[in-house]
């Protein structure tokens, strides 16, 4: 299969090395303002893989060149934050062609139907199957130059869902052979609504708030910032999490039973479950409250997680007080222009049955 | 002078050792339930000041015996928390005589009126004047048998109101021979909206919430606890307090300017002002979360100040956020059954001219 990565980031190059390492042709564009590591894969013209992927994976770097990184692709992964989405959109949406499959890979937000708006395709089409993962399938960090350290390769909990919901099961058939753990959500939905980092950085984030300021984050994250009243607020964010999930008619997991699928935790809880969780041992704080955990996770995702929720009817006091103490806290009015809303999907007053039918 | 002191806790003993060292005649008084010091005080037959006031004052206890302690009583001080203030009302009220007059304090969330309406004194009657102090005159311990430590007398920043405001200058030219610094207040909103506690302690607990559960309140509340973030969640706060005091026709002062103009603090801002502060200088933290800076601060005082804020139309977005957020943490609905409301206060309904008259 020809595979193409769009990104720089971390993600992405573990997702480009897998991919090489299973013996797929691998390309990989990201724009000129953020190539993150592109340049020292071009250069080492491959990625290692070291921890839970091993080995060299040769990778063909077109720099911005989407075109190049697009022609012939099978698969187009578009790895990186929620906010690079529709720029990534914009690039890949003329050189998209009609067989291809799009994973955006983790959706975060719809991250899916951003993706095919700003790549210019229309609403209802079937000739481009564009679906998405509701988390990258590791945690990961590039450790030195063209090298990728995947510390924890997920074993479940992770789905995928394609746009208009009849080609989801051929796009996991499709990554099965690397990521046999995907399993089929009902809808994008799912895949979005399982994001479960709005449950717990901004919780861990705020009730740590000055020790993060003080430290500059010099304590473990889990271990020590997760304690009975995080693990509250953690509970209370995932319970209106999952009422919204269920106003769309779809199931999630909790985020501690994700946790424990995913095989990062043992004991499915909101605050044991992360003080103790084998896979976020060691894990320091963020060094400055200014950190994706507030910014992205608060000022993007859990915003959105909001606006769906007036849409079909669903509370979310505690949502509304971390975005209110976030939007304090960072001196910043988040709830002024959130970049992510149904209108920007072009979602405004749909009906929750049309909503549904993603 | 025959001064009777109402309550058994730190306050209580400093008052009652101040104005006997003064030269005045004081009696005690507590319930059998929450006794505090009182015996102690008993089998001394006086209290011993230590700190900024110094020697043996003698004191007469009457145990629970409220009739003996108000018998021919000029001035009653009723010194305790805001939730003792009705039970203290109910005690004393059968012996309050025309004449006398009583000083709340501190009148935390109208305790004045809390009092007068306990003690079944009519709405508006001029024969016994009540009235309340903004903040104890005192940063003062309990700290050995009968001795109370007084750290820090207040040197300004500290007002007094009576009911009915027409008697105000009179309380204050009573008060004034021990406590010079007080000033008259406006009204009891002026006195009531003053207590800064609300301001301080939520924000600094609520952001240091993890680190209190984890170390048991090993730290420095101000020095380490008051980041740039805190100062950001306490001005939020009192700005809300400032609004609802203009409309109720009031000025106060900020937080900080309270803090600088009573001598704890050198800096009038929300930030260094704390945590450079001489007067707060190694102040541990509340050993656990479940402490009066948010069983009382939010529970009860800063559920009063959004009770009023509904009633004269003052927005508090800031406030509902720190009331939800310390539900969650607490696990505990503070908002279902405030003790302290208009409501309780015999003022629901009220226009705001004639809460403005109180």
């Amino acid at each position: 299969m020809r595979v193409a990565v769009i990104g720089g980031g971390n993600g992405a190059l573990a997702v480009a090395c897998e991919w090489g390492l299973a013996g797929h042709e691998v390309t990989m564009a990201a724009p000129t303002d953020y190539p993150g590591s592109l340049p020292d894969v071009a250069a080492a013209g491959g990625i290692t893989g070291t921890g839970q992927i091993n080995g060299f994976a040769p990778v063909t770097v077109t720099g911005d060149d989407f075109g190049a990184a697009l022609e012939g692709a099978d698969l187009v992964q578009v790895v990186g934050a929620a906010f690079a989405t529709e720029d990534y959109g914009r690039s890949c949406g003329p050189h998209l062609r009609p067989g291809m499959t799009v994973v955006v890979n983790p959706g975060s937000c719809l991250g899916a139907l951003a993706f095919a708006r700003a790549a210019g395709l229309p609403a209802h089409q079937d000739e481009i199957t564009i679906a998405e993962l509701s988390t990258l399938p590791y945690a990961t960090r590039v450790i030195e130059d063209a090298t990728v350290h995947v510390f924890h390769l997920l074993r479940g909990g992770l789905f995928v869902a394609a746009l208009g919901q009849t080609r989801t099961e051929a796009v996991r058939e499709m990554l099965a052979e690397v990521w046999p753990a995907v399993t089929t959500a009902r809808s994008v939905w799912q895949t979005a609504l399982q994001n479960g980092n709005p449950v717990i950085h901004p919780a861990v984030t705020l009730l740590n708030a000055a020790l993060i300021e003080r430290t500059g984050g010099d304590f473990l994250f889990y271990e020590e910032g997760v304690t009975q009243a995080t693990g509250r607020v953690m509970a209370a964010v995932d319970a209106e999490r999952i009422a919204i999930a269920e106003a769309l008619g779809v199931q999630i997991l909790s985020e501690p039973a994700a946790g424990v699928a995913q095989g990062y935790m043992l004991e499915d809880n909101y605050d044991t479950g992360y003080s103790t969780a084998p896979g976020f041992l060691g894990i320091k704080a963020q060094d400055s409250l200014d950190n994706r955990y507030l910014t992205e996770d608060v000022g993007v995702s859990m915003l959105f997680f909001r606006d769906v929720a007036q849409a079909v009817g669903v509370p979310t006091p505690m949502m509304d007080t971390i975005i209110h103490l976030t939007s304090v806290v960072m001196d910043t009015d988040y709830a002024a222009d959130p970049p992510r809303t149904l209108a920007s999907l072009g979602l405004a007053g749909q009906s929750v049955e049309k909503l549904r039918a993603l």
